[in-house]
């Protein structure tokens, strides 16, 4: 499972799964701990395990509890879709702002925030969705997102499926396309957001970020407010991913014959780092998309959002 | 044949064996035209043809026009070893610099500008062979440089080669690597310079560079003087070499049993962008690394370099 949102709704399925087993309240934290330990970045996964054991009451049956359960992971997806919808409705006026002076958007993403990595819609897809929607004209440049790609084979499958023209490169091209003023403006999701506004997302978002800043493109994060992490403002908080360097390596694809093939494409015995997210400071992110509305990625104005 | 001025010392050798072939000077500028048509962007290709052809003496024999050209073609290549060592002797200064304050100096480099894409020696490498002779403990970042990994394929390799620590990265990562302080300095070489110091060179070249001056981080370019344009001050004037979509999707390596196998890594069907360099504002770029000394990448500073 991949995905901030997607993370979250699938270890929220893991809780009730767990206590339909053990059915004992005392044993679900160990097994709720396993979950944690799973992923260190994404904070939905950590959000989602709190929320389902909480739910938990040792006063009741386990017929109970169990049905309360499921009620509950069955919840936090349907949110997750209604928090995707809105994220894409409040986007959508930003879209909009450039479709009424240009002919066609020009959108760049990173990574897939799309519906492969949320129930559905997506955060960073779901703007660009009701674009579509409502007539305007949009192309997305998908960065292809090394080194699992999840920009190529994800989003731009993902667009292709939705019939929206899109067009993968390399992670290395959007400065040149930006100089030729080719990107109107970027939209991301994230794995966490501080709750002053420092984003944690795939690798890559960071130099991104700050290429959008020198061409006055507008960078914007969709997430849903269950992403942001009211425990901390230091980025440095955030513990990042570290991967099997054979992300890099060792690529899967499809050979002439339409066999699944692994092959390798480094030299022998080179040395491979290989981080997995990297966090894009506030000051270079222009708006978060929530579902509770557009705002700029500072104390005052993420803590409007923090009243659930 | 790449890098850019392993090109210029292939395509001299080219005139002469066109020449050989033709025995007729007045053939040669056809030859000289199809040359110059192989690639946009590399300026060391136009400078090594026209050197070439401007050697041809009409009134002179075949014999003494071909030996005259083998002899400037052997001239090209031992003076590209001459300037990539007098690079490295002079980039050596702005690593030493380093070396006084730290135990072990980081240096980013993009693509391959080694000798594997020079005669001998390097450009952007010259001056970490250098350190490494001076005893200096360097390690090398090296971008992977997608779509066609020459920083992992090529670079990693002539540095496993010459027993210097080096760590395969993604194009993406040098921002968290930065924000972490992993790195010191960047090392790049450059397909063109124009005379007012923006720098032409493999495409992601700008964002490491933009990166680097949002963490101070100093970023130099390494090249011979030819690789300098003398007529252009508007990088807009640089063609930008568009390749094969394929580049990006199809990837060559080494299946389980050691044979070169191709995938296919992309959805059937997107589309692909795949342009090959980017130019990087003479803003971003603390100095260039030339034979003749080390200059800001500025129109004053340049034209000093302008006296062969």
């Amino acid at each position: 499972v991949r995905g901030a949102p997607l993370i979250g709704a699938t270890a929220a399925y893991g809780i009730y799964l767990a206590y339909r087993e053990l059915k004992d309240k005392s044993r679900i934290q160990e097994e709720a701990n396993k979950l944690k330990n799973t992923r260190p970045t994404a904070i939905n996964l950590f959000w989602a395990v709190d929320r389902m054991v909480s739910k938990l009451n040792s006063n009741k049956t386990i017929k109970y509890n169990k049905d309360v359960l499921l009620e509950e992971a069955k919840k936090i997806c349907k949110e997750d879709i209604e928090k995707c919808k809105k994220i894409g409705q409040n986007g959508l006026s930003l879209i909009k702002k450039v479709a009424s002076k240009k002919s066609e958007v020009n959108i760049l993403t990173h990574c897939n925030a799309g519906w492969l990595a949320t129930v559905d819609w997506g955060t960073a897809t779901a703007p660009i969705y009701y674009a579509r929607d409502n007539n305007i004209n949009v192309h997305v440049w998908v960065d292809e997102t090394r080194p699992r790609n999840q920009g190529a084979a994800l989003t731009s499958y993902e667009l292709n499926n939705e019939g929206i023209k899109n067009t993968i490169i390399t992670d290395n091209s959007a400065g040149l396309l930006m100089q030729r003023g080719k990107i109107d403006l970027c939209i991301v999701g994230a794995d966490r957001v501080t709750k002053n506004g420092h984003v944690a997302n795939k690798i890559g978002t960071f130099l991104k970020a700050v290429i959008a800043k020198e061409f006055n493109v507008p960078f914007y994060v969709a997430i849903p407010t269950n992403t942001i992490d009211w425990k901390i403002s230091d980025y440095k908080d955030i513990i990042i991913e570290e991967r099997d360097p054979c992300e890099l390596s060792k690529l899967k694809g499809l050979d002439e014959n339409n066999n699944l093939k692994t092959i390798n494409i480094y030299p022998k015995g080179s040395k491979i780092y290989n981080p997995s997210f990297d966090i894009t400071p506030n000051k270079f992110v222009d708006a978060l998309i929530t579902e509770k509305g557009i705002v700029k990625a500072s104390s005052d104005e993420i803590m409007k959002l923090n009243n659930e």
